[in-house]
């Protein structure tokens, strides 16, 4: 006879300063309707993450964090589009697909949004982060089965680093041949972004500070590199560093018809002037992103499927790392000139 | 035997200050290829026109003003879509379809843009404006067949300012029942753009400091009138005043999703300060709107067409006057509380 519960275990965070503590539980076998139990592979160490345990990110506490994984399905609830054994990643949240948001098609801001790695523990229920041996999704989360070609390492990043880039990319509208793409920022977001712009054909050019990054870009496809502002002007500029000053040159370097795609920003910083006749004259459109609805998940799928051996994104992860070594983990992670992400094998 | 040429007459401007000059002009009948002429039956003061006259905006000096009109076709010349004696407005510039913004659907940002009202005067081919008998349309020009039961006083906005509304109304996205709409700026283009989304099922709030202006705002399908900011968010702000005010506004009123268009800041303006991480977490999006691209020609005949009798847009036009009294068209559109527009009958 098959016991109604398994063994699991998650790593309690228990707010800026303090270890993670490795905590075993006892979770049901068999998922409610809409849910699906996930035994997670490898979890990848995002810099939200971080901005968490550093206290720059308002978090619950006591919680588990993690955001960014893949696995394999254990079993899925009634009315679930997977089976077991699926390998699987998912969104970065869950929404409940009536709210007015919802129905407006902006599911990623659902009044009554599940956030994984982000919610309050509930010890009952502790199964909703990444660094964790297993996850229970819950009803109204986007799941992507993922083949096995595509590394733990490659496939881990798509539930949030990948699939916000899709956004980014279809907020952008369709980039191109003959398209001349900024991209502003060349970590993991860069990156990513840069290999996808330049796998659709466009000219990309990566602006950022650091010399080691602008090499990355090359390697993630970029035609040319920079610091500070391009030489010329772009159709497509995609801003995602943070970093005001990389929002003005973003602005300045616009061509007629040109849009601005800012996804950096996500933490509190110094407004930048907008010239509003020079957004009319020049037909300029300016657009955030913030998390991705499910399209952008499969979207992200779609593009590791194709590519993950075309731009060396497992590269840009260092680890793996226990369960119980999170802690070196985030250490590791925290370190200047780290790789983009760290990975941790639960 | 039909003569070759034909007898017009044209206003021409010779900059800020001087008096209109009523000039007469022999036209050859026969249109070049692409070409269409056209018999002007009634013409619009713009603003832009305005700001032209008082040497507010840059314009060529002599020229011929006006590109707000309605017409007879007189003759079309090969490769056009339009007959003889077909009702017809026209769109405010040509282009040359094989430019780089043409090609990227930009036409209206063509690198080669002939723009009627604001071309240099050749005295041998003087017909580029509305304020004239006629008006010999150049290759690249959309052209709408308008019905006759739109009254001339309506159609010649079309040209303008219905279809840069039905631009901006696209910018923004479907705009339909449930979607709450700002309007910033009573004038032409707000009390048009008010109607256009009202009709849609949007419910609108328009804002403007003259109390004369809501009052007709409620008359354009408004459901509600402020001057300043309205109570609460809204999905869609539409700015079209180009008051840094009224831009600021509506920046800060849009809810999470929401779409600010910009059309009315068309001079040098203060800036406005822009949050990016608001922007980014509230998932918005700021874009330009000048001038217009074919299809929207097209979608403002068809919305004056079913909804010309619903509104009354034909209050909004004072006049009409003789070509030959075209400075008192001009001295009544810049007077105070003067109606968004004076029609001249040439």
């Amino acid at each position: 006879m098959v016991a109604a519960t398994l063994p699991a275990r998650y790593a309690r965070w228990d707010g800026p300063g303090a270890p993670f503590r490795v905590v075993d539980a006892d979770v049901p076998r068999e998922p409610g309707p809409g849910e699906v139990l996930v035994a997670i592979d490898l979890a990848t160490v995002c810099g939200s993450d971080l901005h968490t345990t550093r206290g720059r990110r308002s978090s619950p506490v006591p919680g588990v964090l993690g955001h960014e994984q893949v696995g394999h399905v254990v079993a899925a609830g009634e009315g679930t589009t997977v089976d077991p054994g699926d390998r699987v990643v998912w969104s970065v949240a869950a929404s409940c697909g009536h709210c007015r948001r919802c129905a407006r098609g902006i599911p990623q801001k659902c009044t009554d949004l599940l956030k994984y790695g982000h919610q309050p523990l509930d010890p009952a229920h502790p199964l909703t982060g990444g660094f964790a041996t297993h996850c229970l999704l819950a009803p109204g989360t986007a799941v992507e089965v993922v083949p096995d070609a595509v590394p733990d390492v490659v496939a881990a990043p798509a539930s949030c680093a990948t699939a916000t880039v899709a956004a980014v990319l279809d907020a952008a509208g369709p980039v191109g041949p003959g398209d001349r793409v900024l991209v502003t920022g060349a970590g993991m977001l860069g990156l990513t972004a840069t290999a996808m712009a330049a796998r659709a054909g466009a000219e990309v050019v990566v602006s950022d500070p650091h010399p080691e990054r602008r090499a990355q870009a090359v390697a993630f496809g970029a035609a040319a590199t920079c610091d500070g502002a391009p030489g010329g002007v772009v159709d497509v500029a995609l801003e995602l560093s943070g970093a005001a000053a990389a929002v003005r040159t973003c602005l300045d370097r616009l061509d007629v018809g040109g849009t601005l795609v800012l996804a950096g920003s996500v933490s509190p910083g110094p407004a930048v002037e907008l010239d509003p006749e020079r957004v009319v004259r020049g037909l300029h459109t300016v657009t955030g992103v913030h998390n991705y609805a499910p399209r952008h998940l499969a979207a992200a799928v779609e593009f590791l499927v194709g590519n993950h051996d075309r731009y060396p994104f497992a590269s840009l992860v260092g680890g793996p790392y226990a369960l119980d070594d999170i802690d070196a983990a985030f250490a590791a992670a925290g370190r200047p000139g780290a790789a983009p992400r760290q990975a941790v094998r639960p």
